[in-house]
Parts: C-alpha cells; sequence; structure tokens
C-alpha cells in the first residue's frame, strides 16, 4: 500500500478518442431469423429487404364513388356494382355506364377513372331506395383520376428497407405491407450488469453503518432496457481480489459485454484494473477519460474461448456511472446490434442559465424545452452536478457538452449556444 | 344505398379541437403498487416520494487519500486506517495524526477535511512497503474539503419525486437510492387492436384476389409498444354489420381502449359509425377532422358497466392510421397512463426541400437532422406523401406541420422554418 502510485498511471484520453476506440471494439455477435414479425420490433435489419409483388396488386379505387369511363364525361349513367374492397367481383365497365366502387377495391375491366361520391347525384332509384338505377356524373373525369394503378405505392422487387435499418413502427409496418414475416436481423449481445463494493447494499434492505444503496445496477438496467437492451442482473461484487477474479470469469464465460460500477478509482480497495490485467490478461484500452463527471471509466477487453468480450468499468458515483454508460456503452451495444447510427443525435440549445466552465470537458445534465416562440431549445439546469447527487439526473434529456475552461473562455453567459447530446426521447 | 348521404355529415374539426376533445374524455384507469422496483420502470409514479433517510446517511469522503485535522496544515504526520468504503470502523482522528481512506468511506471522528492521495507523498514505511508509518501531506487542508456531509445529496424528508413523473432510469436510481422498493404507479389501460376490410388480409397467407396485407395492426401494435403500451391484437373484422357489433360489444367488455383501422370513410361497407351511434349507444365525438391525411378520423366513448370506454377508429390508409395514431390515440393513452405531459414535443426545424401547400393542414414525413454547422435541424422529406405510401414513414422522426394553403401563403420555399412533431427518439 505504502508504495503504490499516489498519481494514476493512465493517461486521460479526449472523450472523442475513447468512444473511437470502443466502437473500434465494437462488432457484431452474429446475425438470426425472427420467429414472427412483431419480434422484429426493436432489432436491427441483417439484410435489405425487396417486395416479392406490387402495392397494390390491382389497380385501386382511391375513394368511394363511381368507376367511370373517363371519354363519357360528365351525364346521366345507369349504376352496375357494387364493387366493394375485398370483392372478387367480374363486372365489366360498358361506356355509358358506371360501377358503384369502394376506397380499395379493385377497378373493374373498362374503366379508367374514379369519381368521387360527392361529385354525384341520385337520379333514378327501385325498391324505396334500396338500388341504384342511374346517378349523374356532374365532374368531367380524367383518365387515371382517383386510381391507384398497380405498383403505385411499391413496384415489384423494389427494395424497400435495407441492412442496418432499425426495424421501428414504420419498418415494421412494411415487412408486414411486403408479406415479409421472418426477417434477420442482428443478434443482441448478452449483456451482465454489477455493481462493486462493500459499502453498497440492496435498496430492499436496511442499511448498516457505514452503507448506501445500489443504485447503479437499477439506473443501467432501466437505460439499457429503454434503449432495447435486455441485461442480466449479476448483483454486488465486494471488494476482494478473489472475488472479483472469480466473478469477472464467470462473466467473460457467459456475457459478450460485461458493465460494472465502482472499483476503478485510486483506493486500495479498487481492485478491477488490477484484476484485469493481472489475472484475467485482458487489454486495458483506456483507465481515464478528460471529462467530468467520469473520468476513471475503464474500458478493457479480454479474450473467452475465441471470442473478444467487451468490459466496461463505470466509476462508483451513480451520475458518474449514468453518463459514461450514455457515451461509452449505449453507442458499443447500438454498433453490436447493427445500428448504422450508433451515437446519440447532438441538437444545438441555448442555455437558460449561465455557467462557470470547469477545467475537464463537463456533460451538464439538463432539461431541454421548446417554447413556442423560440427558434432553438432552451436548456435549463437540474441543479447541483456534483457526481453523487442523483437527483441531478431527474427529468434530464439531453447532457449539454460544456468545453473545458480555457484562458479567453471561463464562463458562458445565459443565451450562449451549446451542443446538448439526447439522452431521453421528446 | 341510393338514398345516402353524398357528402359526409360530420363537421371537419381543426385538430387542436380534435385533440383537446380526446384529452377531456382520457381519463386514468386507477391505480396499483408495483411488486418490485424495475417493474416500474416505464410507469408513471401515482404519489409523491420522499426520502426517509439523509444520502449520505453518514459523512463520506469524496476522494482517496487521507482524513486529517485541516487545523494540522501540512507536514509530515503518522498514519493510521485504513478505512475503507464499507468498513464499520471506531477509528478516531487526533491532531498530528491522519486515517488512510477511501472514497465513499466513513470520515472518521476527530478528522475535519480529507487530503487526496495525490497531495501526499510517502516519508516512511516499514514490512518492505506493506505498512505506511507516515506521510507526507503537501497541501494545505480546508475545514470540510473532500467530505460530503449528512444529507449533502438528498435531506432525510426532502421530496425527491413527485406524482405525475415519469419513472425513466433516472427515477428508478432515485428510487433505489431511498430504498423505495414498491412503487404506486398508474395503471395502465387495456387496449384492444384491430383492422378492419373485407380486402385485408394476415402478412402471412398468399394474396387473394382483390386483397392487400393488413399492416395497420404491426404498424399500431409497435407503435404503441414502442410508446410503452402493452396492447392485444383483436385481429381483423371484416365488412358486415353484425360482425362489427358483435365483435364492438366483445372489445367494450374487456378492454379501456379500442383502436380499430377502416371503416370510417363514406363508402356502403365503412360500418363502424352506423353501429357505434345504432347499436352500440356510443357517443361519436367527431367523425372527420381538417387534416391530411386522416380526414375520416372518428373519436367516440361508451359506457360499459359504469365506465367510459375510449374508441379510436383511424382511417384505413396505412399511413393515415399511423400519424392520426400518433396525433390522437398517443396523447390519449399517455394522459391515461398518468403522464402530466401527454403531446409529443414540437421542435422548430428549416425545410431542406420546397413544397406547396395543401387545402388542409398537412402532417409531412420527415427526417430531422443536426448537421454540426447548423443551428436547426434540417428536415428531409420522406417522398411522395399519398397517404398509402407506407414507405414514406420510413426513417422518419417527425411530422412537419405545414399550414394550410393561403391566398398569400400556397408555397413554403426550402430554408423556410416548420415546427415538428417529434414521433420518435433521437
Ligand atoms: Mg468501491
Ligand atoms: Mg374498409
Amino acid at each position: 500500500v505504502a508504495e503504490r502510485a499516489r498519481q494514476s498511471p493512465f493517461p486521460m484520453l479526449p472523450v472523442q478518442e475513447a468512444i473511437k476506440i470502443v466502437l473500434e471494439q465494437a462488432k457484431s455477435v452474429g446475425e438470426e431469423q425472427t420467429k414472427n414479425l412483431l419480434d422484429a420490433h426493436g432489432r436491427v435489419l441483417a439484410s435489405d429487404v425487396y417486395a416479392t409483388d406490387p402495392v397494390p396488386p390491382f389497380p385501386a379505387s382511391i375513394k368511394d364513388g363511381y368507376a367511370v369511363v373517363a371519354a363519357d364525361g360528365p351525364g346521366k349513367r345507369s349504376v352496375i356494382g357494387p364493387i366493394t374492397a375485398g370483392d372478387m367481383s367480374d363486372v365489366r365497365v360498358k361506356p355509358g355506364c358506371i360501377a358503384r366502387i369502394s376506397t380499395g377495391a379493385v377497378v373493374p375491366e373498362g374503366a379508367d377513372a374514379v369519381v368521387q361520391v360527392e361529385d354525384t347525384e341520385l337520379f333514378q332509384s327501385s325498391d324505396e331506395g334500396a338500388v341504384e338505377l342511374s346517378v349523374k356524373i356532374l365532374s368531367e373525369p380524367k383518365v387515371g383520376q382517383d386510381i391507384r394503378p398497380v405498383g403505385f405505392d411499391i413496384k415489384a422487387g423494389e427494395k424497400v428497407l435495407s441492412a442496418n435499418d432499425y426495424i421501428g413502427s414504420a419498418e415494421l409496418g412494411i415487412l408486414a405491407t411486403v408479406g415479409c414475416t421472418s426477417v434477420k436481423v442482428y443478434k443482441s449481445p448478452l449483456i451482465a450488469i454489477c455493481s462493486t463494493g462493500n459499502e453498497v447494499c440492496d435498496p430492499g434492505v436496511p442499511l448498516g453503518v457505514g452503507q448506501i444503496r445500489d443504485s447503479n445496477r437499477f439506473s443501467i438496467i432501466s437505460l439499457l432496457k429503454s434503449e432495447g437492451f435486455e441485461t442480466v442482473d449479476m448483483g454486488i461484487i465486494r471488494d476482494s481480489p478473489d472475488e472479483v477474479s472469480m466473478k469477472f470469469k464467470e462473466l467473460l464465460s457467459k456475457f459478450d459485454v460485461i458493465v460494472t460500477s465502482g472499483g476503478v478509482s485510486m483506493g486500495e480497495k479498487d481492485y478491477l484494473k488490477g484484476v484485469l490485467r493481472g489475472v484475467l490478461d485482458a487489454t486495458i484500452h483506456f483507465g481515464r477519460v478528460f471529462m467530468k463527471p467520469g473520468k476513471p471509466t475503464t474500458f478493457a477487453t479480454a479474450s473467452f474461448n475465441g471470442k473478444t468480450k467487451l468490459i466496461f468499468c463505470l466509476p462508483g458515483n451513480p451520475v458518474s456511472a449514468v453518463v459514461t454508460c450514455h457515451l461509452f456503452v449505449i453507442p458499443a451495444l447500438r454498433k453490436m446490434a447493427g445500428y448504422s447510427r450508433p451515437q446519440a443525435s447532438i441538437v444545438k440549445a441555448k442555455l437558460g442559465f449561465g455557467i462557470n466552465l470547469d477545467a475537464r470537458p463537463e456533460y451538464h445534465r439538463t432539461v431541454l424545452s421548446w417554447p413556442s416562440q423560440e427558434n432553438l431549445p432552451i436548456a435549463s439546469t437540474t441543479g447541483s452536478q456534483c457526481s453523487s447527487r442523483i437527483t441531478s439526473m431527474r427529468s434530464a434529456n439531453a447532457l449539454l457538452m460544456l468545453p473545458p475552461k480555457q484562458d479567453n473562455l471561463k464562463r458562458l453567459e445565459i443565451g450562449s449556444i451549446v451542443d446538448a447530446l439526447m439522452i431521453h426521447k421528446l
């Protein structure tokens, strides 16, 4: 203990460099076929999707009205039909005749336009109004009017979705439309979540002396869940080199990605880096990052059975753990899951408060709101940004990316425009 | 049929008025207690949450270093301890002594400051460096330095979350921190999803003559899922007044909210409005909305066993169904589920294309992107906005809210600033 290093041996990497390293290591864990269409929701396509047949597969009426011969023009016509959507009718329209037709129904042979019901008038009926005999067409029909020809929306053979497209509700609707009910998607990585420390206890048990409740597992599990990633809660690892090694060996054998928090700082019970290097033969890609919060963030890879496993050892402070999970873990998981754009969107926001800059780039938790009279969103602070203060994450939908203090820039005034990394659905 | 109205009897409501009516009818379906903490994720709090004890519950060291008596100043000190996080030690620090301490550990009695290890130097050790005997303090400690006092992050009795707060990962972390493992949340409404029409078939079966594949159930089920709402797929209702009435009676007895698509236009097989009014004694609050797409959107309520059920009959065209689901169904569900802000965020965007305005307010599907050199997001079009063209929803993350055509405003040029309703996570 006495002879330990009193300064961290790890250089402080710039955030962008650290993200680059993480994304280089994050690779797909394979592909699989979904069993039914709805299982594909929230996954990422592993191959392009083509339409096998056209949409619509027949000339379809766009309106409720009458299928007509356009050349007949306006005037009184005798009515045949009806042709409603889903009918397999063999009605033919001859000049001088019209067929009553519903939206989505097959436009019958002979007809080359549809006139909407609003542009017609009843002329003659029978059976006390039950049967239309003749109707007056009031407007001049144009050839093709209110008809969707075959393949109007999607052509046969058209590529409708591309590999690496995220499958949201729109894409799922497209898959249904083209009848693609079984889809090749990227596998989701298997992810383990742990906390570390002798001081942390489960939130449901009474606090002992010197103890605090573990929140990191809950924040991280639910954060990854809201990003579409299922995880396994692997509990709390106590501060002993043996327990840390044993647990990590188990995790490496079962998971593709390990996310822990705590145990990576300069304390004498911070065993993670030592075990990673000394016992697990892992490569520590970085052990510190030039940012606030999140300085001790550590990223390593280790080989197990020929596979490269990703190990994120996040800082133990609750805010640091969540902020670094957003910046490093989520982009890695999104890349592994096939996303073409793994990083969160960055928008411009106007500071609703003034702030003194820190020596390190700071990720300030903020609530962005869009007042209707403003062009840019207004960023309000969530209060004291101490990294232990988990309530500073409350309701936050973005992280303001504040630049580090410079000789000529020590403070940003209210109204300044800054970048904001989106961390929550708007 | 002959004597039917040739113009819709329903007035076209402005969108804002229609939304207001929907939100007035949408009420909470009750409260429940979650069984474990992670079950609360994605739900909305039904009551305020208070901290029962302070965080931290003891004066905690912010750094790895030494607990000191500040008045001692810098200099050589003999070392006691160590005190690591989670220790239940009864170490006392006397003037002239210091205690080695880890981040998160209890600051011992007698000490009133912590000096980080980086600001110290080893002076004397024993047992070949295993034991620190004395250490030099290099900096001048200030009283309270690097100590989080009791209650620094959260005070005992402090309100940490409020009723109607959405429980995301940050809020779940806060609940864990204060030991609130069972939470009162709003119940989720029971929601049925149906398509209607003789022409629609399941995506997995071969297309018959005049048929198209049903995509609306899949789009809507997955859209509501991505908004956190579980639904029940109640299949396809065929175009017969008897089947429509029977099915609706079943749905009203089992669900709080019914969402259908199709069957609400002017066609002779559009039975929904007639059944709602004639058979189910429902109140049709509106039967048309002044918007594009989505004009035939119908909203009704019906009473069943003393409870008011919400019935959304969306248009059948795939894009119209999804757009109106965003505008009317999701805000209603969010209000029922307890959200304080049920409507989607509206941001400002710069048109990346020019467009002729429609007579109706148009909801143009767009992909917003934030190029780093621009302050506002740039809106790109998803192509032809025909309401049957489901591929116009592909990758869309917002709906541009284009104003209706006016005598003095017939077109918006590239670069114009417009409102955009966010429909997807950024
Ligand atoms: Mg620790
Ligand atoms: Mg129909």
